[in-house]
């Protein structure tokens, strides 16, 4: 990982690509990685879908090494959702095989003249940029077929599906599991919209040949290895609950709590719960010879992910997670999984975000396109993107856009990006995230329901504003430095509630990198991280005007618990004090 | 003028109309006015479709008073269309109806919850607001012919149509020329949204048994409207070029300059540009029976208006101005006017503002829904607007919307707002009014082009950036000012070069009001009406980024001249210097 790769793609004459040495950009990986490049060289007030804007695609520090869970991959940019920095990651094989032929990252700059379709393939022989006009416009199933049919089924695919083509805010970008399934979506904030503006269609990815990546420390490398996975073992979440359940478990958990939002965010309860919870999907998918827990790439040893099965027990999709259960479940009404599996697989097909998604339709639904409940609609509104119908384009845009064309107020979006699914009335923690993160409302930048609801890495209050600044500051700035390791963010609930987890995370990237971090270094390169986030959001135009919650969350009560979103203004602000 | 009439579209029991004295706001009228309420009341942050918002109506200083050309009615609210203050202004009958009244300002606030569509009337007995669903989704123009069944044809109307109903961001409201009809529009910013989202269809004004309103200084105020008619009547733009060929008289001018923007901001020059002509224009006007010449509403001695005839001698529309002209021709390389008669009328009937509307068929056509070129193709863009198909939503979103849902990166915006008809690059004042205004693209908010162009005001190079901060800086100043008294914008041209006409119009407003203002007090309250609305957009996350061309006006060279727009942004910046 010791070479960036750059790809121009409005070169004259075609493609170009150029490998340089990682430079001024070394020790830095995954979402530290990509928002430098894109903090340092995209101007702030760029068209997002411009040749100005580039798309960064980067393993985390540890990812291609043998430690556990190091296989997330970040994908940066401008983003043409929020018009902020964005930096977007995905399970799948992608980080460990990019990592492994020795990227640290790949840059894709410009944008082509001759508007033909692109797929980029990486080896251990270089990269090569080759126009394909056969993927045109193909759903990422029969994109991943079609590659594989040509490059075998060794390599992984990075993809966008007709969403991204389109150049739509919500579209995502594909990652292949470890069954070349594309289920692994960088999914928030139109970075798929991005790869379709340049585009490139498909990244084909072969390590063969390639060895997993040496650590300095072999020795250390190992015993530190041991103890985190250990650890990880040990937490009830990592080493049990989402096995057993996958994300979904969070389901009957948020419903008790009164914080799951319901019907376009009205409640925080929803009847259907039981339907759709976790337990309920994990025996579905036993049931029906699925698969109710596995791992979404090489060295996972949490297993959060599954395999559904629709009713002939033939392969659907990939076990939804709890956002997405939400997103088109309870958000809409919606209490059929076979319902919500399908949106799932439509949505991952056509490369959209699932939260963007579920929640876009809960705005179109409160517009009266369709009513709360009606699965049925809900699947022809999200065909109608697959289809490239003028509804299509107004839905895969996300929900602020179609609230603004619908003339709908109650539009549950921060910086232009959906909420995901917990309610801040009812758990304010996540509502302090969701007004500050540099990304848009987004749960993964900080989240404060494990401290809220789950009684991970202490208690804070749910339903009081108090503490959960700090809250929210401490996780955004770990999340920060974590989403930089390559590190799946389920390794927080046992990094939070385990010291010497924590020790053990420290000590893998010290002995890999022969290095002798803190856990005060560990917190410096949050620090650092978000820093270059908010600096390229205050040039593009942001301001603590845009670190707010919709009115509807100051203003109206959310039942069970009858409650508004209580954190001050000031102290929002003071988020970013440190 | 010494009353406003708040309505609470919301209140409990149906809505509640009370009188206040003017108050704290006394001395302020139209835009002055407008601002000042927003900015004091509305939340900078709120949903401008939201209750919390206001509609705020306020004639000018001198309307109601037999002082020439004093009949614009400024219409202010927060904006749907760039989420920043907004004051539209209009001619037509409404301004001097109500300020002959006694009302400084209507201020509409809440939202019904009951969905009916209301009609307020107010006459010299007071106001009543009434349910009448026979109107909705009524044209403009059905309405207006429905109104006058009811309460004869001498009220005159202010209006929405289906746009504003269907709280679109291109949506305008309408004000009844001295004919009762709807052509009159407070076009820019989705005003007529925010009328929609009060349930708020109709306005009748009906000042039977209203006098005229009575300076304090009759004597002196008569003199001074001499002067002033006189200097209005002595200049060659207000005494004569606007009454011979209306404002489209700039189409051959800017063509000539160059900065005529063709095809969707491609080109500085149309080929077909002496086909949609003032000149032509006013020839077919006369040749057909419609007017060449024609004020808009009473007192008005420029008459720039004129009315437009079929091919069968059949009134079609008002005459088209010169932005209407421009935005549905030139922009969309169509050379045919009896379409563009036809699209204004729409716009008219649908209750649209025609440069967003123009602006955003031109992002269609770059989009490929239509061929540059094609008027039916255009016409038939404007007609799903009134249809309120999925694309005529879009549409009549506006051009940014429009541009986010195709993927498009050429959209001529500043703050959300489409860019009227002068290239910035090659008239490089108004460029800098289109980036700074807290408007958003506006070219009434200080008409750089009046210097650039035509050497009225001094002459500042079109082509060069030099000086033309301090023009824009100048003249947003005094437009502010002028946007405040009621009087028509093209006053301007005479004030601007006649010293003694500016003092006429200080002399009449000193008169009227029995005061001692100097030229230095109105450019101060220029500058606090700026303030005002500078705050306002600051509190509403407006920065010096926000104060930009797109992108592509500084990275395309612009044809005849090849040239981009060359002011940096520290002089930008420098524009609120004051």
């Amino acid at each position: 990982m010791d070479k960036i790769l750059r790809i121009d793609m409005g070169a004259e004459g075609g493609p170009s690509l150029t490998v340089f040495p990682v430079g001024e950009f070394a020790g830095l990986g995954g979402r530290a990685l990509t928002s430098a490049i894109v903090s340092k060289e995209v101007a702030p007030l760029c068209h997002a879908l411009g040749a100005e804007n580039k798309l960064v695609i980067a393993p985390g520090l540890l990812s291609g090494s043998v430690a556990a869970n190091s296989g997330r991959l970040s994908i940066g940019c401008k983003s043409p959702l929020t018009g902020g920095i964005k930096e977007s990651n995905a399970g799948g094989m992608a980080s460990q095989t990019l990592a492994k032929l020795g990227y640290a990252a790949i840059v894709i700059e410009g944008k082509p003249k001759d508007g033909a379709t692109y797929k980029i393939v990486i080896n251990k022989d270089g990269a090569t940029v080759k126009a394909d006009n056969s993927l045109k416009m193909l759903g990422n199933y029969a994109t991943v077929e079609k590659l594989a049919k040509e490059y075998g089924d060794k390599p992984c695919f990075i993809t966008i599906g007709p969403a991204g083509e389109m150049k739509l805010s919500a579209a995502s970008i594909a990652c292949t599991d470890m069954e070349g399934r594309p289920t692994r979506h960088a999914g928030r904030g139109g970075v798929g919209a991005v790869m379709g503006s340049k585009g490139v269609k498909a990244i084909v990815l072969d390590d063969t040949g390639a060895s997993m990546r040496a650590p300095k420390d072999p020795e250390k490398f190992k015993e530190a290895n041991k103890m985190w996975v250990a650890g990880l073992k040990k937490h009830p979440v990592t080493g049990e609950g989402l096995a057993a359940y996958g994300t979904n478990v969070l389901t009957n958990v948020l419903n008790e709590a009164g914080g799951y939002p319901t019907n376009n965010f009205s409640i925080g309860r929803f009847e259907g719960h039981t339907k759709i919870s976790g337990e309920t999907q994990a025996a579905l998918e036993t049931e029906r010879g699925g698969l109710a827990t596995h791992g979404c790439h090489k060295g996972c040893i949490i297993r959060c992910s599954g395999v559904y099965h629709d009713k002939n027990g033939q392969y659907l999709t990939k076990q939804p997670e709890y956002e997405t259960v939400w997103a088109h479940g309870g958000n809409c009404g919606i209490d059929d999984l076979d319902a919500i599996a399908m949106l799932d697989r439509l949505d991952d097909d056509y490369g959209l975000d699932t939260i963007e998604m579920g929640a876009t339709i809960g705005v179109a639904m409160e517009a009266g396109l369709a009513k709360f409940g009606d699965a049925e609609a809900a699947i022809n509104l999200v065909k109608q993107v697959g289809q490239g119908t003028d509804l299509g384009r107004i839905l895969g845009s996300g929900a602020a856009v179609t609230g603004k064309v619908f003339g709908v107020e109650r539009v549950p979006v921060v910086k232009g990006q959906a909420l995901p699914a917990y309610d801040p009335r009812a758990v304010q923690g996540i509502g302090v995230t969701y007004a500050t993160s540099t990304m848009g409302a987004d749960h993964t930048a900080g989240y404060a329901v494990g401290s809220n609801i789950l009684g991970i890495g202490g208690k804070v209050d749910a339903l009081s504003p108090d503490g959960q600044v700090d809250l929210s500051r401490n996780l955004q700035i770990a999340t920060a430095a974590v989403d930089s390791t390559g590190m799946c963010l389920f390794i927080a609930f046992a990094v939070l509630d385990q010291p010497e987890t924590f020790q053990a995370l420290i000590d893998m990237i010290n002995a890999f990198y022969g290095l002798n971090l803190t856990g005060d270094d560990v917190a410096a390169l949050g620090m650092s991280v978000l820093r270059n986030e908010r600096d390229f959001n205050t040039r593009a135009g942001f301001t603590s005007a845009h670190d707010r919650l919709p009115a509807f969350f100051t203003n109206e009560f959310l039942p069970p618990h009858n409650i508004k979103f209580k954190v001050t203004d000031t102290e929002l602000d003071s988020v970013f004090n440190f």
